[in-house]
């Protein structure tokens, strides 16, 4: 059913050309079998491809029925992010290391980007966070994440405090390095490295993470998708909020930083056969069977 | 609105005669108010009340419209496993100490259930596992937890050998003391002990978390509660499965232990004010607000 | 320095064969270079060797000045903590993986023994511990560990409870599955999957590790060598101490195990180059360099 | 054996004067027993105290026998790095929360010092750290820590590379937030936050903790303490280097971090009747006996 997909958008890496040439093949293969191809602008310029039709990534959202993104994990987290709320599937290519979100490998993409647009895919939804600064009783900063939303100590490398409510019920106050609230998308990602657990993809569900607290009792809790986070910054001598690890904000102390689930989804379409499974194993070199 | 729970059962700890006195209490009050009293059997045993009806856990899960156990944690984790495919909502009282389950402490508890019998209650729905023993054709054992499913190793004292699948996919093989599967209800419990993130009792969830594993890449993973679980038994010398820690059947090499959500749900009645948070904060002796 | 070794003990593992031909090969050839082989009575008998002298472990160890040990690790554990009052250096040899002991490839084993006997070889002391279980007055048992001593939880399966002690000082009590003290070599073994840290093998001291506390302040806590250790069986309904798992004693309330270091150590030969930290990172699948 | 400490410093905190009270109770109480007494600068200064003989730290350390200090751990953190050179021994004083290190309350401190004075002490030696910044050739810092070295990401916050080396031997290669490398002393502090195990102080060791590392099978390893770690910066966006929490350095691609245990001891001098493992219950506030 490629008539499902007519329209779609290819969009790499934010810096280096090193996918150019498989962006180019793409491009032409899927022009060659009919498809309306429109690059990103910005991956237009980094790989000089001037002979097809560019926008930026909203009017790209706007107007196209799929997105190949080609790059890495950390490619797909970001256009995911700005796509979200056009509703675009997305489908993501790897250059070479297998990806937890871009599990098509660049080398041999096209007879496989083939059966998918031919209907031979696996679909999943994945939710993303939304958060805001609040500052007194303006909003300071807004903006959506794919994987997690960091509050951590910025340049002096203090310990900082702050207080976490959930649904606008104390949880509890920590002094410690930072505090990760992730997807379980993200759970596979900055959260386990500060001693999250995993969350399967399916979950309605965000985990709160102290990073390194100065308590022995503090443990990750995972809360329902539908629960506003709030986590106050009592004390310290900077503090930042990172999104995704891409974008980040400075905070002040008294600042909010509201966290809730993002409305839309993001849709993430895997080569038929796909097991989340076997990535994780794969990815966090889990042993085999035994027998 | 005290005539929705016209007929109230009445519970106690399996031994041990301690909350006598509470229960003849409790049940003069309640008959007193207008309400048919019935105790558990072993209950008007144990404290020697004759003069009440009675009737088996499950037969008294058949004619009652509320369950008052009197108690601990481990007395609602019995009673509510027993109960829970009568749909009969639960009242947890302890004795002395707060519990997670059990939070209406015995000390003032009449007026508190006066309270709550005329409407002004939090009603929660926790899910439960149900886990079977699967040796070659035959189910060897059928059973509810509440809490978890724990396969570990037994009297040798020897690491076991198991593979884990979820909906047939295969995820992982680990050479450890055992594994455990617990609900929302049981992170708090032999989960947390083992390494287990918290999950909020709302959360459409279980985890699963290797007990002490060869591998150092283990980590917690929290699945959709719609999965079916399934640990098979490859190597050991012996291995036994527990169920809340309250029942357990022993296992022979091949035995599949499959775990799935049961199909009702535990409703528990708190005291109106109930704050989960509050509950985990006292219990794990959290830090209180810092401002 | 040949001559340094004149008699070598050859020592296999308990039970299977599998090692016979490489223990005949390395016999013929030792003896070939003329030195006095002897073999453990039980591998003579295992591998129907019968035309060399052999004895028990205690008698061999009386009269040889090397032995080299074929098997992996779990062979070594045993033949050192019987031999290491009769300081007889060893060597050990694997049958395929590297051990974090027994580091010479059984195929090719012989220009490297060779090399080593010739005196190109790495000596390493590593400290072993003694236990005794007293019971009132009496010592009820009393037996080296190389790697650890594990109280621990038996058939049925619940937390125990106990004390420990440092010195006569009281460190904490604990509700738990069980307790690890470990030596440096044990630190890579069971106290590692319990959650200890990796302890280097020229370090005086041993770590303590609670296995799935019921308190989430417990860590493990690395004491003196010289510190007598002591744990107070308080409450539980069976509960063993375990040494190196190779051995097991049943424990009955107000047991007390205390835990020394033994007076002598084990003195074992490396190749040549031999590094620690090699070994740990093949063992452990940690990674290799980013540069 | 008062004459032991004829000469005696007093030295409070940095910044604040809270302690003034205390510091002139007990300049006046010492010198009225026939001791010298002699201010810090900075304490004679944030004090307003200028009728006692003041000096800077350095030359203090020089010229007593005993130095008090004043507030807290950190405050004799910084003191002991400052006089381990001077062989000065310490007792330190607290306001009002029991230190680790300044375990004698400032309410009652004038009878247990003049126990302490007259001999009723507990001495005792913990090791410190020496650290340098190599950059090519050149030596760019070179200073002690009591507690801990750190290398860490820094303002950008994204993680570094670096690589890990003990003796001269390759240990790993870690994607990181940082590393840890903590003396005993250190090990209830900022390593205990970031997964350390605890490590009595007369432990001759080293812990190595990296903080939240990108590979799941790091783990803390304690290593001797005559050992030299060395930390290569492979590669980051920038980074930093921490002692003790007090001072740092920016640190560029190829800088090395350069530990070694430092020549002299910091000689602590404790109440008689401490026990480490007390201010351990107390501090982390582990379980009291069950019996």
């Amino acid at each position: 059913m490629s008539h499902d997909f007519k329209r779609i958008g290819i969009v790499g890496k934010y810096h280096g050309s090193s996918c150019s040439g498989a962006i180019r093949r793409l491009a032409e293969h899927l022009a060659a079998r009919g498809h309306e191809v429109m690059l990103a602008a910005h991956t237009a310029e980094v790989c000089r491809i001037y002979e097809l039709p560019s926008a930026t990534l909203h009017e790209l959202g706007r107007r196209v029925d799929l997105a190949v993104v080609i790059g890495g994990d950390g490619t797909l987290l970001n256009v995911a992010r700005n796509l979200v709320d056009h509703g675009v599937p997305l489908i993501g290519v790897n250059q070479g290391r297998l990806g937890f979100l871009a599990d098509v490998p660049v080398d041999g993409m096209l007879p496989i980007l083939d059966r998918m647009l031919a209907g031979a895919y696996v679909a999943e939804e994945r939710i993303l966070l939304t958060a805001r600064v609040e500052r007194g009783e303006a909003v300071h900063r807004s903006t959506h994440a794919f994987n997690d939303v960091v509050v951590s100590k910025s340049t002096l490398g203090r310990l900082i405090e702050f207080e976490v409510y959930v649904d606008d019920q104390f949880v509890y106050s920590q002094r410690a390095d930072g505090m990760v609230v992730s997807t379980p998308t993200g759970s596979t990602a900055y959260a386990l490295s500060a001693g999250g657990p995993i969350l399967h993809p399916t979950l309605e569900a965000f985990v709160l993470i102290p990073i390194c607290p100065h308590t022995l009792s503090a443990r990750p809790i995972a809360v329902n998708s539908s629960s506003e986070i709030e986590i106050n910054l009592i004390h310290a001598h900077d503090a930042r909020v990172h999104f995704d690890g891409q974008e980040h904000a400075d905070l002040e102390l008294g600042d909010r930083v509201v966290i809730r689930r993002a409305v839309n989804t993001v849709r993430l379409l895997h080569p038929q056969g796909h097991n989340y499974y076997d990535t994780l194993r794969q990815k966090l070199h889990w042993g085999e069977k035994l027998s």
